[in-house]
């Protein structure tokens, strides 16, 4: 199976010097990007600005902001078989980026716009042979915010977990499936989750 | 001598995920420090959200927003002889931190305010035998306005660096001091240029 995995944050600029960034560490796509190569399959990770190591064998891209996030996704995915959307793209960018650093001078506004939503085109623009895997970062406990998305995006499969997941070595989440199923799992290493994961998404296949 | 050496960015919030940052490493300060160590001085470090390594030896102070820097070098200043701020400390932070992760909804407006100016503040207080050392990251070739802060902020000493500096592993700076002297320095590794830092601020008690 050739699988894309999307890791980290997006930055997206305020001016040269300054951004709005979000504090994932890309760990758990990096994580997934083992599991799934450690399982025998080919892996392409789409990384956001990251300090953590990817597994050696993964065929890296580097983005920043969510608008190349987009871009990259759009060119690499019709050559795989699997999407794992894990990265935290910024769901809104400042309007324009202004082209000098400011200065300190009284209030500053930022106007922001919503960012493309990435997995709902990926998963709406899906051939029959695709599958689409979501993540929801939500408040502890907002399961219904998670299945609402799950089907509003029309995704396989989503994964939700509460906010202290983001920048932790651990994950608790909840699996839900398109069809109703759900599975909860206890809080574990993102490298044990990212197992389970990958053998999770490979059941999509065999169930359609 | 004990120096105070501030490095890397800091983060102001948006909501529990999302933040304000800058592109600032924390690469100029992790030099000063280990040439600042490496020429027997005791220093501290008050480190903004890096991740590259501080020298071993070197104090560590971990902040994350700009009112704790204040905060960390409000206590911290009284202790040292000399200051040196080169830290990329945010100019602007949100007026109010959402108190839950905001969702994907039309337009979204950040209010910022100015935050404290903290390397004037440290200016304002020091006693006749400590001494204060700002950066200012300017465009290329605005010179003008880093000779303006160094006045208005009453600094001894101000390094005016391009902003390519930024996030880079050389520096092309000028060194302006409060007489009107100045010196001319170019393209160098920070580590070199660090340790000629460290030199022209020993001066610094010389002189007075």
């Amino acid at each position: 199976m050739r699988i894309l995995i999307t890791a980290g944050p997006t930055y997206e600029p305020i001016d040269p010097v300054r951004f709005i960034g979000n504090r994932s560490s890309g760990r758990m796509g990096s994580a997934i990007a083992a599991a799934g190569l450690g399982a025998g399959h080919c892996v392409t990770v789409i990384a956001g600005p990251i300090t953590v190591e990817l597994p050696p064998g993964a065929r890296r891209i580097d983005v920043e902001t969510a608008a190349q996030m987009h871009e990259a996704v759009v060119a690499e995915f019709p050559r795989h078989e699997l999407l794992i959307m894990a990265a935290a793209v910024a769901d809104y960018r400042p309007r324009a980026k202004h082209p000098e650093k400011m200065s300190r001078e009284g209030v500053l506004v930022i106007e922001c716009e919503a960012t493309k939503d990435i997995v709902a085109a990926a998963a709406e623009s899906r051939r029959p042979d695709q599958r689409v895997v979501g993540f929801s970062l939500e408040a502890e406990g907002n399961l219904d915010r998670a299945r609402e998305k799950l089907q509003r995006k029309q995704l396989d499969l989503i994964v939700y977990n509460p906010i202290n997941t983001m920048n932790s070595r651990e994950v608790r989440a909840f699996l839900l499936w398109a069809d109703g199923r759900s599975q909860d799992v206890p809080a574990i290493a993102k490298e044990k989750f990212a197992k389970l994961l990958i053998e999770r998404t490979t059941e999509l296949f065999a169930n359609r």
